[in-house]
């Protein structure tokens, strides 16, 4: 820890302890027309993966199906984790059992929702800073790999 | 209220109470290329429109110059207001002072820093939830005006 704040391996600590505690997100993704959507859900992470559920019909899914790349959201404005990916959509005869057990510990379960399924964000770049000295060396992953 | 929630009138006040108090948002926008943006930012309410304050060279600035709309999210995941809207975009020496002093008591002043400048959004669909069952009825203002 310096002026400058935490250094990247303990940022990527922190971001793994967060990501396996925490299990809500802010899930932002564009419309075709490049209208922006963004929304609350629940996840779970399961070391590589953020696994999210949502109605077929919501907007959220429209627009993965037009550009599957999202941006999430965890923590708090002055402790946050962003996560760049893309996203696969997943129908619950097709999920995991493990995903969908750990799901259904923090949200409706999709296995039992008519017309819902999951969405599955595959992390690409990921940002930490806890404040705004921390905003420099905020990346700790770049091209799907961790920094440190 | 009722089993389905907080009528629109009760969600329409507990919104314009937690704009009021509230000083920070997740703020949503899309690049030319449909890629999806998400930040955390510090914002004013001053009755009509969100003030925020950002760097000129960000991510941000370059997507609403392409497209001049975000939604915005301010609240918690299970107490959400959501914020659709079209964002202008405010140089330092342009910005009325009652509102640049304003925010200058929540965030770093932009008047005060190099390349920094003011986003403004004005709502024009607003939506409010603090639970699942709730999510029905969550429009409270729509086309700009407040439905209560």
């Amino acid at each position: 820890m310096t002026d400058a704040g935490r250094d990247t391996a303990q940022r990527t600590a922190d971001t793994l302890e967060l990501l396996a505690k925490e299990s809500q997100l802010w899930l932002s993704t564009a419309a075709a027309d490049g209208t922006p959507h963004l929304i609350p859900m629940s996840f779970v992470w399961d070391g590589e993966r953020m696994t999210m559920g949502t109605a077929e019909r919501s907007a959220t899914v429209r627009n993965l199906r037009s550009r599957p790349v999202a941006r999430a959201a965890v923590g708090h404005h002055f402790d946050v984790v962003l996560v760049d990916g893309s996203v696969d959509i997943i129908a619950p005869e097709e999920i995991d059992p493990p995903t969908a057990d750990a799901f259904a510990l923090v949200a409706s379960d999709p296995r039992q929702l008519p017309g819902y399924l999951y969405l599955r964000l595959t992390p690409r770049r990921v940002l930490a800073w806890r404040s705004f000295p921390e905003r420099p060396g905020a990346e700790i992953m770049t091209g799907g790999r961790w920094l440190a």
